[in-house]
């Protein structure tokens, strides 16, 4: 949980055998200093064998997820601890460090009405039981706020703040987002501040989703800020360009959002890298 | 289509008689240029009566809405134009002088899947109905490109510009807003720049749609931009405090996103003001 | 030396007593916590003066200055100790908290070449007279990195940090200024980063040194980098509209860089206030 | 007066043979459409040669300079006219497109008071005797406002057009700078808007005159309103990392503000071409 990162969707959204093999040279080969998998379907992974290529590329890993809509934590904290808890052993048996992403819910949940203390409550019993969990797995688990369209569960860092608060097991941590945070907050740096007391993770996405440095996201604010912080924690780009279906739906990702992964890999990656050295966060 | 106007949502989002008396002296007490009314339901509105009390207070209106699912034009566009026929008959009969909007499709609309040719194609033969027969009143007829969230049909200044290059008929135009171009232009002034062939309405609306002047929004680019283009269309301050549920769905909006109403026009607005005249836009 | 407070030039620049009789009571009317005084001749000041009316509006006082030719630090530190210590008792007799400002040369002091060691001993020679001696009144005593232009001496933050730790006496600290920042630093975040141990004291002062808000300083960067390291020092706006020729020629103000006072206080001191609470600084 | 080009003080400030041997081929090696050559000292340069190398590598070029003190426009016309017309003889003999910059005063030049109606005068006939001379020789002529501290008579776009409007001769532009633009202006979009009738080159210049990209300016907006007023003149990189003491003392440059030429070309460039190009300008 530090150091410079990337989401692995700029390879694949399947994490299979195939997809481990594609991902985790590649992402060797940019210098990462982890790579974040998105678990969607633990049923095609193949723990160990991403454990060994982990090992072989001397590659940390974090993983990362939203729940189906039969396990949403606010109806189902049930299911939905079962759900994060099964997750967490596949993520431990990788060897990743955290579980985190849209732990308390769907991507795309909304019940067309503003939260209630009811959702509040099963969520923060799902919560409690997988962070409970990946602590006796010595792993961290994260919750990730997202904007309004994706949820209307956890918007904003003081939302998250509250929820960690409320469950009060202490591997629990918030993961910032910029392209949500660009929507929510009333300036990325509030964001930042108000997560700060559990920030220790945070997605490098642009405003549109596509190349960092070539949208709204005011930078040298978000850098300057987490710099003033202490921040300590994982910097990880996350680029939409490549998404199937499935996943395109929760994301509303409709059109080539940059030009192709050369666009990213060679002018975001640069432009995010040279911003957190110039601000001294890594 | 010129001057410093304001959504009345600020004061209703029920243009019956009452709305109607709540609003238009409020907005001539804060100096507005023109007013921008909800046409959500035609059915409430006495439009002699709104005629007469814009002219008491020499107040312009513009009319605006979304499509109802059972007449979104992708799926239905006889049903599309008929709703569209029917509002800017009840705006012609305002006084209005247009109708804009997603004039093309529902607030909140999504398939799940990139938009179609057949959906484009449908929606090119409603605004074609739509936009002669608001010619033939006098009308100007605009769509409104929003964020992915809220369609997947036209996010974005260059996809409108494509549209009515489509459509081909002379009354139509753009009609911006800062808010979506946030999320989906690599810079507010490259939605500009794209649109600038028809662009003739903006809103101006905040990052989370809160007080302008607090969010994300780059002001001083959107209006450099605007002036540099030398625009001469209408500035409409927008801001979603005050939603009820069933428009709250579509826009997403579950906190206070204002203090209250005070903060959004005590402060946002003279913001606004501020900016555009240092931009002499007003 | 915390609070929000106001550079006296906005009513004069002569502080005799004529000019505190039309300063206080007015930065009291604003509700200032606190006001600097320019003390350029402490012959012209009647400090028990200044002090019984200080007492009376409940106002708090900062001095600050800039070295005359003929005891700049950099060539004669006898003589700046002296001009210093002489200011540094006339704010004592006023009640002052602290003496700061360019207090190591002069304001457009230049050789035409790099600094050189030679240069930097003498100032620390004659800084830690001065700030001895403000120690032993109960003061702080503060240095202010100005640009290029107006000295080659301390031009950043890194540079104060590293003058105040050569000098090494414990009341010192760094007092930064927003538009020097603009022109010196790679964003001001960074500029507050590398103060930070020090920072005790802002001048939030528009790029062009006109109305706050209307210029290119990125103040959510600078609020939120303030918030983000816990700032607890002084904000004092800044904005200079009003320049007898002797001050204006080291600040090189040539022309109306805001149109009137009143625009200043009518537009850009809210424009401050309002940042300033929104990242929670006042 | 189009495309991408370089201030050639990235490789020297003497132009000589040795100079030119030295920048035009490397100048070429990074693919700019062309070169600023400095003529601070016409006697050292072989124009012909210069000539000879231009056409070689298929280099256009621009050349610039500022007035000695001894031929400030302000108090001897004259001499600033002979000076000019010296200059444009030597551009003209190496095949310059133009010769531009501080062509009506000193780098650093200030009396201490503000611009005097004499001292315009006396500008703006030294001005059209050099414009008259470069249209005889089909060259363009430009005046670059500089801020406060390197001038007190033309800081500002809108002043620059008031001075271009007062000469009255048609081959004069408008040089803009985005570093004194961070200074002078109430946001860069403000100084493109104010200058637009007549601008027709622009120095890319970082807020610290260091790495582009790395600064305050903000260069979306800059990019965007010049694709607004469909800017095609000449955009050229400058960064002083590299200057002589006696071209340091104007520029105020005491200390690197770049690590290095590295850093300048393989961030700064790719930075710059990378926005001009996102804005359709190259």
């Amino acid at each position: 949980m530090e150091g410079f990162g990337v989401h692995t969707s700029m390879w694949t959204m399947h994490w299979d055998r195939a997809g481990a093999e594609r991902t985790i040279p590649a992402a060797a080969a940019y210098k990462m200093d982890f790579i974040e998998i998105a678990l969607l379907n633990t049923a095609i992974v193949d723990a160990g064998h991403t454990r060994t290529l982990l090992e072989k590329h001397t590659m940390r890993a974090i993983c990362s997820l939203g729940l189906p809509k039969a396990n949403w934590a606010s109806v189902n904290p049930d299911g939905a601890a079962a759900h994060l808890i099964d997750a967490i052993d596949t993520a431990a048996a990788m060897g990743a460090e955290a579980l985190t992403g849209v732990t308390y819910g769907g991507i795309g949940e909304r019940t067309g009405l503003p939260p209630s203390a009811a959702e509040y409550d099963n969520i923060a019993r799902a919560l409690e039981a997988a962070a409970r969990h990946a602590k006796s797995k010595g792993m961290l688990f994260g919750i990730e706020p997202v904007n309004r369209y994706e949820t209307h569960l956890i918007n904003t860092g003081a939302q998250a703040k509250w929820m960690i608060e409320k469950v009060g097991v202490d591997n629990m941590f918030i993961h910032l987002d910029t392209y949500h945070m660009n929507i929510e907050e009333k300036g990325a740096g509030n964001g930042i501040l108000d997560a700060r007391d559990h920030l220790r993770y945070i997605h490098l996405s642009e405003s549109d989703r596509g190349t960092p440095g070539w949208g709204t996201c005011d930078w040298d604010e978000i850098f300057a800020t987490l710099a003033a912080i202490g921040f300590r924690g994982g910097l990880a780009m996350e680029s939409f360009i490549n998404m199937p279906p499935e996943v395109g739906y929760g994301l509303a990702v409709w059109r080539p959002v940059a030009r192709d992964f050369g666009e990213v890999m060679d002018n975001g990656l640069p432009f995010l890298r040279g911003k957190a050295r110039q601000y001294r966060l890594i």
